[in-house]
């Protein structure tokens, strides 16, 4: 079973390919100045381009991992996240808080896909 | 390879199924008046429930993340588990600290599980 | 499709096989002296010889959760990481900070692999 990996940085890939599913990397915003409506907006673009580049897109998503560096800004990040997501297919999801790799960082999302 | 979604909120899937996994939702107690041992025995409960409602059990979890707003109430949460547990038939698991969705949030547990 | 476990604890197996993948439970070290560098190394070394134990290793790594008690640590957890990764075959990977079982025990690693 063939493995195919994209985007590596030093430490991680950005995108595992593997028997049908897709590992995403943990993925932060890179504008940083932006609330964590603008951060989780630009987080779910982003997502949008992995899965595309790969053959997949958000209604093939089986199970995500929300952290929020203040889980009393869940409401908010809920906000761009229903704006984004397909409501006929909607992943199984855990949100908890966290600090996360620079104090700016106000949302990270890590996910795992299926191809098409 | 077909997806199947089940006991959809606004935000997020309680189960999906695909290629013979079964992903659950981070699962959080209902009633939060209870200590975080009557909250993890109301969760595994839970869990019971959905995974037979998907034509599986405890005995095909694979891997369990439990988050604990308090992680020195790990043993309290582990009499529950151990309680619920099939011995012979034990998941992969981390069980780590972060505040959940809502301060009366003791525990909350997400995993994946193999269909039978 | 057979499930396989290995290593039970009370309340977990350190490594649980499915249908060509591997799920190890959270890894920390066993030496809780070390600083996170060494803690790293520590675990890595734990997961090298878990997954050779059932005929895989560290370039089969789909994707894997690190959990920092102090996210200021990170780089020192890197350069640990770095020493031991395979470059060509790097995982998916988030990083965020969480007390863990011990307040001694400063990184711990939870992963998914692909079988050979």
């Amino acid at each position: 079973m063939t493995i195919t990996r994209h985007l590596p940085s030093k430490v991680l890939s950005d995108i595992v390919e593997h028997d049908g599913r897709i590992y995403l990397a943990g993925q932060v915003a890179d504008n940083l100045d932006q609330d964590v409506r603008g951060q989780t907006k630009e987080i779910l673009a982003t997502i949008d381009r992995l899965l595309a580049s790969v053959g997949s897109d958000k209604s093939h998503i089986l199970s995500a991992n929300i952290w929020l560096a203040d889980i009393r800004t869940r409401s908010e990040m809920n906000e761009a996240w229903i704006e984004w997501a397909d409501p006929a297919h909607l992943p199984a999801r855990a949100t908890v808080e966290a600090k996360l790799g620079d104090p700016r960082m106000l949302v990270e999302i890590m996910l795992v896909a299926a191809k098409k």
